[in-house]
C-alpha cells in the first residue's frame, strides 16, 4: 500500500499555498497518495480568476467580494506591503525558474494529487462549485480524517 | 488499541479554534482518542467569560487584560475588521445551523476529547487554573509528546 | 529504530520559533530523531546577528534588509506592539528561568537535533550559507519528506 500524505490548507496566503503545493508535489513524486483538503481561507486558492455569475444572498456576495479570487490574487502572510510583496516573490520565483502557484496546482492535478474542497466552508462562505476550478472533489471533515488516518505525514498549513 | 489524534492549538483565533474543534470532534466520532494541547495564545480559548479575581503581578495582569477572554471573544486570523468579521462568521454559522465554538467545546468534552492546558505557558502569561473553564487537564510538553508519539494525525494549528 | 519527529518551521515569529524548539528539544530528550526544516520566513531564525558581507543583487539585498536578522530580532505573531510584545515575552521567560530562543537553539544543537535550511528558499530570498549560523545542513523538500515519511509526529509551524 502506498504511503499517504495529507495537507489541510486552511490559510489563504500565497506563501503558505506555495509551501503546501511544493510539499504535495514532492510527496506525489515519491509515489505517495496525496490529499490537499482546502478549508476556510484556503478555498480562495481554488477560485476561478474571473467572476462567475451565481445567485446568492447579500452576505455571501460580500464574502465573495472581500476574499481574493484565485491563486493569482493571494497576498503574503508577511511583508505583503499592500501587494508589493507578492510581486517581489513572483519576480524572484520566475527569475529562478521556480514554478508559479498556478503551475504548481496544474502539476499537482497531473500527478494525481487529490484536491478536496471542504463543503461545510463552501456552505458558510456561500462559495459554489462553478466558482471553483475544475477537477476538484467535494467532501467534509470525515473524508479528510479517513485519508489522514492512513497517513503519517499530516500537516495543517 | 484506538487511533490517537492530537492537535496543538497555538493560535488564539476564532477561525483556527473552530477548525481545531471540528477536526477533534470528527476524530472522536470515529472513535479516536483525541487530545487538544492548548499553548500560547490558544489558551485564551479556554478562559472563562467573566473576570476571575486573582492575585498576580502587574505584567501578568497586563497580559490578562490584553488577551481575549474566552471563546466568545476571539478574533479572526483574516478579515477581522475590528470585530465585524467574527460577527459575520458567527451569523452565517448560526444561519447554517453549525455549532458555535462554545458548543463545539462542550461537545468535545462530552465526547471525551482530552483538553490539556500547557502549564509552562500558564506560568509565563500568569494564567491561573480558576481563570480557565472546568474539566481541563494540566500538563507540559512531555505529556503532549507522549500522546503524539502514539498518534498518526498530529496537527499544529 | 528510533522514533522520528519532524517540524517544518515556515513562520518567522518568535513565539512560533520558541514553540518549535520546545517541542523539538522535548522530543530529542525522549530519544527521538528530530529534524527541523527551516523554510520561507522560518529561515530568519537562523541568520547571524551581525550583517555578513556578501555579493548579491539589489532585490536580494532588499529582502536581507527587510527580514529580521536572527533569533533575537523576531517579532510576535500576536500582540507585537511594534516590538514591545517580544520584550515582554523575553522578560517573563527570563523571570521564570525559561530558556531564551538562542539558548533553545544551542540546546537543540547539543542534543543532535538536525537543523536543515531549505536551499530553494535560500536561492529565492538570496540568503547565503555564510549569513546563517554554523552547524546547519542544507537540503530541499525531498530530504524533508524522507525524514517525515519515517516519523509520526510531523508538524508544520
Amino acid at each position: 500500500m502506498k504511503d499517504q500524505t495529507t495537507i489541510v490548507l486552511f490559510s489563504g496566503e500565497l506563501d503558505k499555498a506555495i509551501a503546501a503545493f511544493i510539499i504535495a508535489n514532492g510527496a506525489a513524486a515519491y509515489d505517495h497518495e496525496v490529499t490537499i483538503f482546502f478549508t476556510f481561507w484556503g478555498l480562495n486558492t481554488l477560485r476561478k480568476d474571473d467572476a462567475v455569475k451565481t445567485k446568492k444572498g447579500l452576505l455571501e456576495k460580500a464574502f465573495g467580494w472581500m476574499m481574493p479570487r484565485g491563486a493569482k490574487k493571494l497576498g503574503l502572510s508577511k511583508m505583503n506591503f499592500g501587494g508589493l510583496g507578492p510581486q517581489m516573490i513572483k519576480h524572484v520565483m520566475k527569475k529562478h525558474n521556480a514554478l508559479s502557484l498556478p503551475q504548481l496546482i496544474e502539476l499537482a492535478q497531473e500527478q494525481g494529487v487529490k484536491l478536496v474542497a471542504c463543503t461545510m466552508t463552501m456552505d458558510l462562505l456561500g462559495l459554489q462549485q462553478e466558482e471553483l476550478i475544475d477537477g476538484l472533489e467535494y467532501a467534509g471533515v470525515a473524508a479528510y480524517l479517513g485519508d489522514a488516518s492512513n497517513g503519517k505525514v499530516n500537516l495543517f498549513i
